[in-house]
């Protein structure tokens, strides 16, 4: 790990407008922000600790520039700052919540605790949320399984973004699938993905960058190929005039039904079937309506199949055959899922997450407006 | 469904080289061929059926093509004819099943059922098998769930074809996910689908109609694309000296780190936790060594979330809201997972499954071989 040790997977340009804010008062920061919006203390904390654990983890899309969004749904009253969120039905192995249109991270780590309960009891356990928000990155609630030693599954849905195969406007989620794998030693394996071929953060951060979309990610309304310019590209997307193409591209040749088909079968489990909205009725956090967005959390005890000691074992073994093939001449090296994220972390742990000027005077005014004295940087 | 009365998603070129086969006749001429080789009568019929199922839904590539490599894996005694399948961990809502060496097929039906039976009980259930053989399609078995009423999921590993992303070698099976979910009425919805880019059932059947394939499926050993002849593809990934790519493409601009990681999370849950074999381990099915193919089932209930008539009412609506969103204008139709093998499958019960006029002969003598009478065409 040592040759790792500066790695930082999001590129950070130009670093001179950027500030590097430690970890401890990014996290102080965000929950004065979220406690004076009107959360409970707890709550506050957790929503903090979600957005600081992305832009530890490289994921700033999901990190604290989401503070402007979430703050605005609250604010206007759409989102619920002291939401009462309730077991609706418990049958064994499995739960239904109701988010009472709070913040979702509150109600994601709510279910992944009963979920982890639940699997410790029974072996494995599916605990669905309805009438939430966005959650933030579905990794973090994975991790928490991880952190009691269990495989942690977590998906949601969200709002449209993504064309179904062979349509040409937006009217899935991004939809993705987290799973995390526990090791004897960090770090644990952690799949977070989008079912979309990326995220919309990708071409969020390509529009900050400057830099062009290549063909291939995004269609218009005629289902052409729209690449160039990303703040273009993206302007056009929120408009509702192109799309985000789903894992596997265009048409069916490269999969373009597989990726659309798990985004699909993501929402008919977080959304329809928790209750929650699906597909074209997710809203956005700061709609008049309440989102209604749907997740779910399943977690795995492996006790339940043998011991933890042969499984780490095992899962030791397949890495390590793993590191050893043969590396595409391409490519800079042969990556575990989770593992840029997790030395991403180590190192913003010691030199700080990098938040840009600009978001830095954003959070600063938000601070300012609340009444608060607190600076960010 | 009128006008897809006759719809198959597969092309039978040329029609003049196949002959069609009613089901039924076909069903009981693969179970005398299995019973001929020793299974016992139930087995012999799953076997069947799992096949037969799959002609009839148009994924002939893990139809009854694959007796030969069944029988071949019986008769050399690599395969276990008479199995004795037992449940060795059960921790209420999860079961761990040894599959003692014999076909998938038979394991695989009969872990459905215990996993049908925990999801009633519990809400959710996870059921694993270990020490197991291909068990042909996976939605065979997500649909004996749906078949309840329940939601099911089926994974499993398979012999390595796939380059992990990053790499050039094979070193993942195209290790697919299986989920059904019940209608009110049929077609059910089932996504089945490899996270590969393709099936490698695909490039046999480009090689058999003498197709090209296209570049962007597979890579030979130095990283180069590897396009043209399939049938000189297709002897390239045989002999090694190829492997198919992710899901998502080569290299992470169009997610193949995605599809990579969900075959190494499906491996690491039907693979590792279950004590199969995994990823560079699980044997071919005529191997001298037990292939220990890994998989896994599990079920949910949808009566631990909400009545079945809502959520009947709910997926309606949301397949209703699919169909009618704008069509790209390269596509033919837009499709719900699972419609193609069910119109097909439809359409196939009437006028018969096409079975290749070389594959009857290689039948025909396979039986006769064993000393049955009997010819299927």
């Amino acid at each position: 790990m040592s040759e790792l040790y500066l790695y930082e997977r999001e590129l950070v340009i130009p670093p001179e407008e950027y500030v590097r804010v430690h970890h401890t008062l990014a996290r102080e920061f965000v929950y004065e922000i979220f406690a004076a919006a009107g959360l409970r203390d707890d709550d506050a904390h957790i929503v903090a600790d979600v957005l600081v654990t992305a832009d530890l983890m490289g994921i700033s899309s999901h990190g604290i520039q989401r503070v402007r969004r979430y703050v605005d749904g609250l604010l206007r009253c759409c989102v619920n700052p002291r939401p009462d969120i309730r077991v609706v039905r418990d049958c064994g192995a499995t739960a239904l919540i109701d988010a009472d249109n709070g913040l979702g991270h509150i109600a994601g780590v709510k279910a992944m605790e009963i979920a982890v309960e639940k699997a410790e009891r029974y072996g494995v356990s599916l605990v669905l949320v309805k009438n939430s928000h966005h959650y933030g990155i579905a990794g973090y609630y994975s991790l928490k399984a991880v952190e009691k030693e269990l495989i942690g599954i977590s998906t949601t849905n969200s709002e449209k973004l993504v064309a179904y195969v062979n349509t040409v406007t937006k009217s899935l989620g991004t939809n993705p699938i987290a799973v995390g794998i526990p090791r004897k030693t960090p770090p644990p394996i952690l799949f977070d993905s989008a079912t979309a071929v990326i995220p919309v953060g990708k071409i969020e951060i390509y529009s900050k960058l400057g830099k062009t979309v290549p063909e291939g990610w995004v269609i218009d309304s005629e289902g052409r190929m729209l690449s160039g310019e990303a703040s273009k590209v993206l302007s056009e997307i929120r408009s509702g005039k192109a799309s985000i193409l789903p894992l596997g591209g265009l048409g069916e040749e490269f999969g373009g039904h597989k990726g659309s088909g798990l985004a699909f079968i993501v929402d008919i489990i977080s959304g329809v079937l928790s209750g929650a909205a699906w597909g074209l009725h997710v809203r956005y956090t700061v709609d008049t309506a309440p989102a209604n967005v749907g997740h779910a959390f399943a977690a795995i005890d492996i006790d339940a199949f043998m011991s933890k000691e042969e499984f780490y074992q095992r899962i030791e073994s397949y890495i390590s055959e793993i590191k050893s093939l043969k590396k595409h001449p391409s490519a800079d090296r042969i990556w575990i899922p989770g593992e840029k994220a997790w030395y991403t972390m180590m190192t913003r742990l010691k030199v700080g997450i990098p938040v840009h000027v600009k978001l830095c005077d954003e959070l600063n005014s938000i601070a300012g407006n609340m009444g608060l004295g607190r600076r960010l940087c």
